[in-house]
């Protein structure tokens, strides 16, 4: 999903140097797809300009500021979140035919489906060595960091894929599989500033713990916009989500809230074949009709809160707590 | 392919607790393709005995001999070691299409390509968090190491893939892309012990000087059971490298070595359509005839020659030296 964040284009600006100096290390083959993915060049390799939101460059840098550090200390780790992040899209997109990438074919389609897992991996050392090469005494910890947040994004696609082929998945599960797949990562981009400066752990806790229940109403607002969101906001066409079949948190919740219309959705969606228009309309009325559009959006709303709250004793200017109640707030809303 | 290296298997009982260990950590999907891919396991979960050759995790423990470190203090590297090269396997054999490792079945044909490529991911994660996790003053170097030699890994499957598409790979294109795909990581496992226990830098220099060399001569000996292997030896169908086309060392000699046999060669492999048995025998007899098998057994043996050289001047014990000699004699022997 695109939106334009305006103080993630501060963070776009001082992290893409170091993205850049890093992706230029890659073996050719490798470095033409990671440029074609952040959106540096086009398919032929020619300069572009496109890109994604800077999100989690914009929420490490201000991790950075909230342990009062000089920014400039905190770039290595905006860059390797950056770049799990980007590995991730790579390799999610192959597995999941996704054809689309912030409005661009993705890396695949252009470069073959090997390229972009290759690309996908060889972003994911580089994140590790950005770090470990600053020797500095946060350096291994922030590493570290990466590395655990990485496993639970790949706990979280594995828990995707298993649903997949099932049709009994829980609400509660489905928020589990988010918290690994979304969160995880989110918590760790606003914590890792502070772990990267050898900050204060309980500031580092107090961080990532808002950062998962807000990476939780993220996902929720995601998975909202995948059905009712416009291409213009979500780079997909509409109701991509519904297309896809996607067990999404409004899907699984009307789905299994009941109701006769999650039960009219549930037959809908067995039908075998591709969906009609007409039958993706009746879906994503029917995920409303059922409850889930209603509990999707109060639910993003009670992790808001739940992320605001994990903000309130945390020792940090007050100006950077506000800045992060306002990134969480921009991101989960239905405008973004 | 498979062999049998006896003091291997001190080194695979060493570092098996460990890898098991390792992969214990991870989400039970992940963890179920992993324990498969390494052998702990059949398709259904249940034990069994299988199992590579534990090549790199007995020149890990080598190499942590040679600076006279306790063999304890290596093993958290030779773990590392053979996970990144059980990661490179389980996304080789999605992107190669090959349903055979080991005599068994792919992992991905058991638990499907998304999943083979996600435990792939979670066991390079892993690498590298054994060995930051052990917070030794070798460690972050160790970890740097293994990051290097997968960046070089990544660039030679790059590579490899490129010269699918090309008819016109020089030798010396196919032996750089050996030296990234094979060479790098064991030149890592057979220098990596004395980073991770902070040794003298000229000794590791000269271990990775001899493991690169070893590791040239290793793929030229692989390229040829690759053709002239029984499915005993390689776990693999007869003439593998041929009925997929591979342009492997002795092919490309063949091909760009300038006889009427490799322009047979040539005009054989340009055929469209799945090669016949008796046109993969007749590619074999021609790789002969164009001196492709007695340019790849001279030139294994030259960077044997060279990776003694590496050798000679290194200050490490003498049963050391003779044992990674005598290592590197029999992974390139015929009969391995």
């Amino acid at each position: 999903m695109t939106l334009t964040l305006p103080p993630a284009q501060a963070a776009r600006e001082l992290v893409d140097p170091v993205l850049r100096e890093a992706v230029d290390r890659l073996d050719p083959h490798t470095a033409r797809v990671a440029r074609y993915h952040f959106g540096w060049t086009d398919a032929s390799g020619r300069p572009h300009v496109a890109g994604g939101k800077a999100l989690r460059p914009a929420l490490v840098v201000l991790s950075g500021r909230a342990a009062q550090a000089d920014v400039e200390r905190c770039l290595p780790a905006a860059a390797a979140v950056e770049l799990v992040h980007a590995f991730s899209l790579l390799h999610d997109d192959v597995m999941d035919d996704d054809p689309v990438r912030r409005h661009r074919p993705s890396a695949w389609t252009v470069f073959g489906r090997s390229e972009a897992i290759l690309g996908g991996n060889a972003l994911l050392v580089l994140a590790g060595e950005l770090l470990l090469e600053q020797g500095t005494p946060g350096s291994v910890a922030a590493a570290r960091a990466v590395n655990h947040a990485t496993l639970s994004l790949l706990a979280g696609q594995a828990l995707d894929l298993e649903f997949q082929d099932r049709d009994d998945v829980t609400r509660e599960e489905c928020l589990r599989m988010s918290r690994h797949k979304t969160a995880s990562l989110l918590a760790c981009a606003c914590s890792i500033g502070v772990t990267a400066v050898a900050g204060p752990a309980p500031l580092a806790g107090a961080l990532a713990a808002f950062g998962a229940e807000a990476g939780l109403a993220f996902q929720l607002a995601d998975d909202l916009l995948g059905i009712w969101g416009s291409t213009e906001v979500t780079g997909k066409p509409v109701l991509s989500d519904l297309r896809a079949r996607k067990k999404s948190l409004p899907m699984v919740a009307a789905l299994t809230g009941g109701t006769e219309a999650g039960h009219h959705l549930a037959e809908l969606l067995a039908r075998p074949g591709q969906l009609t228009e007409a039958d993706l309309r009746d879906a994503a009325r029917l995920v409303e009709e059922a409850g889930g559009r209603a509990w999707a959006e109060q639910e993003a709303g009670r992790r808001l809160d739940a992320a605001a709250r994990c903000l309130s004793d945390a020792d940090m200017p007050a100006d950077v707590r506000d800045e992060f109640l306002r990134i969480a707030r921009f991101i989960t809303s239905r405008d973004h």
